[in-house]
């Protein structure tokens, strides 16, 4: 029952780390800022993780699952109609992202870090990213079905363009500090996919 | 006529600097990558920046002034239809950031590593985003005064949304390593603005 207190101490870390590497990036949270966030001796670090690298990978999974947890449970919310669930979608995970608690997007912000640097992260980011986009792709599909998309565009390209102009309007509001980037997003959802309005 | 030596200097170690931080970001690169770099004694740094925020604050300069000496150009011909120029900044662009010289856009690099942790990189990133996004505006207002795009959107909004929206394309092709998010990109361009066809 529960968790083991070693699986806690693991999940300690995660969590404390993924705080501080979500502001400081990867280059700019080192293992002894992780153990301290966690408030746990140095060398403890080593019994849970190879590397900072394969810290980053957990932490990804991590961030990813916190997510995922409420996103696919609105998004598999067959009590609404599937556009509103999209809507719904972009614009509470875009309200977290935009709370200061994670520093925007942790995915995001390691694609753009860590893409050039470290294969296996780009593996990961490109894997997280992918779920997520297919996730989107099968709520179109379900619009499309009942009628309420109109956009001749295959559901995969619209889901494709979709994910990626809402991790843009992420990375813009932790420069702007502000919701211009979300509203614009949210405008333009309903374009973008052709939505037929109910009449 | 031309440079004098100490600004020649100063342009190696913005170039060379530049092209480490791109690659390695900001935290991931030392002063003694950036001199390393350009093959000049460390000392020599401090009488060009005084530290490497001051530097990165120039390398952000400098990495915007390189692209806009010929996006803006393009964006400015009017020998083409406004929507054809768009259409080819994007393009164009998208394929200079996809050629890993540069390790993606510099400035959405330092958007989403530096935003939370330096406020002067946050502000300058701000500044040079939003003198992007106007100089869409710009043109979508040319376009919508020839009759060649019927948004009913304001501009402004539509430059922000299609701005944000390919600096998450440029993103996700790090992670990618493909053609798919900026063929999606284009091919909802036209839509977003809607773009009336010439007959």
């Amino acid at each position: 029952m529960g968790m083991s207190k070693r699986e806690l101490k693991k999940d300690l870390l995660l969590e404390a780390g993924l705080g501080v590497m979500a502001t400081h990036g990867y280059n700019g949270t080192s293992i002894k800022d992780i153990v301290d966030a966690a408030e746990v001796p140095k060398g403890s670090f080593y019994t849970y993780f190879k590397s900072k690298e394969d810290f980053a990978l957990e932490a990804l999974e991590r961030a990813t699952e916190a997510r995922n947890q409420e996103s696919r449970a609105l998004l598999e919310d067959t009590s609404l109609p599937p556009l509103e669930r999209l809507t719904r979608y972009f614009r509470d995970y875009t309200g977290a992202c935009d709370s200061g608690v994670t520093g925007g997007c942790f995915i995001g912000n390691m694609c753009q870090e860590m893409s050039d640097s470290s294969e296996v992260i780009r593996l990961k980011v490109r894997q997280l990213l992918r779920n997520n986009t297919e996730a989107i792709e099968a709520v179109l599909e379900e619009a499309r079905r009942q009628g309420s998309l109109s956009s001749p565009q295959p559901s995969s390209v619209l889901a494709e363009y979709l994910f990626n102009a809402w991790e843009g309007t992420v990375m813009r509001m932790k420069a702007a500090k502000c919701r211009e980037p979300l509203d614009a997003f949210l405008a333009l959802l309903p374009i973008v996919v052709g939505q037929v309005n109910a009449n």
